[in-house]
């Protein structure tokens, strides 16, 4: 029995809600039941220094967490004065996932950089931002569209993710902290649109785990990245 | 003419939103007009080193600003590795005005930080600070005083910030991100709820001001800090 | 055809010399190929703040390349200030593979850091320090009980790791340098010698890839790391 | 009574020694009492980047305490590898203060930093430093004038600063290291030798201060910075 | 001929202006012509963690520059973020040289710091600094005995240092900035009052140097520290 | 008596492996008896910016120690997040000694960079160093030289470096870790090929010495490095 109540196969209450950030070129709140993130993507005409003059363009991310988004808080990491590696192994894993479905080159020469700033968290933080930093992405290529700055089809695809695990001896779909803290093996899974895999990371945390337990989990990203896929497509009103 | 058509001494609308975090002991969004805050109260059980085992307590702050809070994305300061001068400047500014409403002896050997995380930027941001960290620090305040953690009343009085200044030759209240790139001069101020002054800083932009134009500034703030008192007061259901 | 000549489920020639580091209590230089990586196993006495007094230990690593070990110099971590994104994603994964064996409360409350420095790369480094850094810890371990400075068996399984990719459309085991660059998709795979998962790490370089591509890349893996699993067992003289 | 006798309007000795630095464009050995601090002006010919190629310059100001300038030791900024938060709000104030007076066209593209290094300290090491800075500025000002390098006028006004506080209840002016201390309300007035405001930053270090109480704060320091002001014109032998 | 139109075997002008520092223990502002260091001897409780509970005392330096001691702005260390790997060597000489004559044990669980900081640099900078640190700490010891804090005799000698190097082809004594730019070999004594040596530094700078080189610079050294050590003595009014 | 029954005059074992790193220009493993150290060099067509558009080039090193290359683990300086004083030490006095038997112009507009890496550490570690380093770079300006990228005679010397002590009242040579820890008197010497000195430094670690004793340790480092010419000699011409 998860804690929440929820089915092996349930997924949290999802939202998406757009143009959050007046400034932003694309941006949206992102929820997986409690766990909240502000995405918010940035167009700027500079691209990396190895990428000058290449006609080709960059989208990146960087992650942070608010201090009280945690049980109890979180030393902020500008104080700290470095982002520890769990902050650059996840903006690193969000940049790679967005970067799967667009076009460098359509892009042109320009770099998109995606912030994704954690309200709250309740497990699911980084296949939350990959979801809504996607969101943020395309209303900023719309955004790019309409004065006319891309040279093509910048998006080739929607890109969405979600974590499985094995809770008490039961792959689940999405864990919250909870079932996070507690689960024997962890995975999180990023999907494109059209049901293609884009990364899929499977940790231990406890007992080592075998290949059919990691069919299963398998199984139910599919399932599960398929409704976020559905919902990013329906927020974006297309 | 204000950029916003507001008569000299209007402030832009105000809400304070309590209870907006809900894992931290305290929180408010504030909002001056566009410009909008997150401050979450935390309270923590251990105090700064010299402090220790002298029975008082600690209320300090901390500032930060999410990338996309400005029109063009600002850099993260966990990414450049220290904080600004400016955000040092300001956080000791929010932490030196809450402490000057509290009685650390009342409030016991522990550390309440106010996390202060602008999500818009429109002008005014420590001020709006100030003021939404004080409806904070109540809540958590009262959180303790339920659980019967304090050592007597802790709040001496309520505490809110304004910033006036010099917008092309007139004495204007409350100062938006346009009048405040024009202003002649610049001033903060920060009061309690009882009209006494915490802290004045005053600076001149442009010209050098007079004593006369420092005392219409110092009467708009008196008025518009009196207004945002009752907010507080109304907003804290007292 | 691979530009080695090798066959798609072919490794490249892995060695395993125990004993390289005169003052450590376990070290191995691993070579699978061009890449060779210096291990070596440190018992300490002290163990991380938050396990103190718990009587469990704990097993930690580091990462790092000479300069030279790559094709043009590498700028020296030390210089810069601070590792890398990539060193610290390495040097995390490397730290649970070898957690995921090792019964910690068996340990005591001892520290075994296994540092794993690269001396030469042509890709595959993560993979061959894990597997190196095994062998390096088993010794460590051995070094332990013979001045019965452990508490139990502390090697619950052995631990290996090799990366397999699609390159140029074909599933491939143990990606050299000219491979890594190249492959579409690239995944690394950590197993134990009873032939469980500790960690799976799949990556989209390119176009996403299918189900079925990803199995694939399980059964190479599975045969590789059978291999290596049996090459750690012959290396340490069981 | 306060502590070293003086009257409440009377400042403590003041002494303006100039061309202590050999090197230095302009230099000052500035001394209210036993506070002492050495100010250089460096003229460079680089302007921060955002402002090169604008044929406007820029002046800014950096500030530093000896170790042993006070009565334990202080460690070193250099060793602790940044700036403390009072250090940098120190040297921004007394930058804004300087280009206050400041026409940076008639400055030419030339940037000047004043140096001010606090040899002794006893209090109103910051308002010391923007007096005596203004000195060395001066001579850098007329360094340059002999040489043809500037565009006309620089210096519209001078400057100098003053503390003033509430000690036990009576407002004094330029408060020691030991009325500093015990003060209940702090403040700094940085103001013009034609006795205009630049910057006026007032604090309740104890009790909330009232708008009678700033008043006559303001009084005291218009008397003070009237008498520095003398001071600088005699010292500069005009 | 040397630029200054001194002989090979004389050395500049040098003076000891001692307790110049109103609240060091001890201090020192040492000239050697137009270089001027400010020395300050600093006696703090507390010593270094390896040494706590051995009931022996430490010496040990730290050396800074004013920006603007130089002929263009150096660049402050604090601003920079860290000490250059210069300073750090520098400041390690003076700490080794002066251990060389205290008995750390008749010192007591006691630390001595010499603050090094150069007023004016025209060469030698880093021996003047020893020759003056050695007068602060010996009126720092002299505070001690007077106060009974030490445990017998602390200082077994004193200490002094000079440079000397090859100009022009010939060996001559104490250069000063023009020359050390200029000089083929440079080297740095730094003696005992009793004629042993405590380090010896010696680099060849343009063409390597003979043994016999090397031998005319000692005993330019040995005359010269003669000297220096007599000053001392006298300053010291023994 | 020695800790290693060697007589006053006897170096340890020294070999110079040539060769030993695929990638770089120039690579040497030295070994010092159990000191080993691997010197790669690196070639590369950019130079510090103050030498560009010169027509000159530059020789740097960087020096680092494996975490285990010590009895006990030293803490990684890249963890650390700066260089020790130490390291920094170490590494410029290898420049300098490299760059004496240079000549720069001859070299082109090119740096080379000598990485000695440390993999055991038994006391001369930065004599051993130089010695090697020369090796690699030898090999390197070769390679320089097939490929017609020099514009003359490169090398005006060769280079080697080894360190003397009084250990319990002899003079010995070549101290390992053991005397190192308990000498009076340790001092490094770096001389060329043809004799002449390019660096030495001495330092009296218990009791200051006397110049019959520098004497002493001269004429050993003298035989020591010849001896250590003709193994470079014979290394690089076999």
């Amino acid at each position: 029995m998860r804690p929440s109540g929820r089915q092996p196969s349930d997924m949290r209450a999802v939202t998406l809600d757009r143009n959050v950030a007046m400034k932003a070129e694309g941006s949206c709140i992102v929820a997986y039941g409690n766990t909240r993130v502000l995405c918010t993507a940035s167009v700027e005409t500079s691209v990396p220094g190895w990428l000058r003059g290449k006609g080709k363009g960059w989208v990146t991310a960087e992650y942070g967490m608010l201090p009280r988004a945690t049980g109890s808080r979180t030393r902020r990491e500008a104080t700290a004065g470095k982002q520890s590696g769990r902050t650059q192994e996840i903006q690193r894993l969000i940049g790679r996932s967005l970067r799967a479905v667009v076009d460098l080159e359509a892009l042109g020469e320009v770099q998109v950089t995606l912030d994704c700033d954690v309200l709250e968290a309740d497990g699911g933080t980084r296949t939350a931002s990959i979801t809504g930093a996607y969101v943020a992405l395309a209303d900023a290529i719309k955004w790019m569209e309409e004065r006319k700055l891309t040279k093509g089809q910048v998006l080739r695809d929607s890109v969405a993710a979600v974590s499985c695990g094995i809770y008490r001896g039961t792959p689940v779909l999405d864990l919250d902290y909870l079932e996070d803290v507690e689960a024997e093996t962890d995975a999180n899974f990023v999907m494109t649109g059209s049901g293609k895999f884009v990364e899929i990371q499977g940790t231990a945390e406890g007992a080592p785990f075998s290949r059919a337990e990691l069919e299963s989990l398998m199984t139910l990203a599919e399932q599960g990245i398929g409704d976020l896929s559905a919902m990013q497509k329906a927020a974006l009103g297309a």
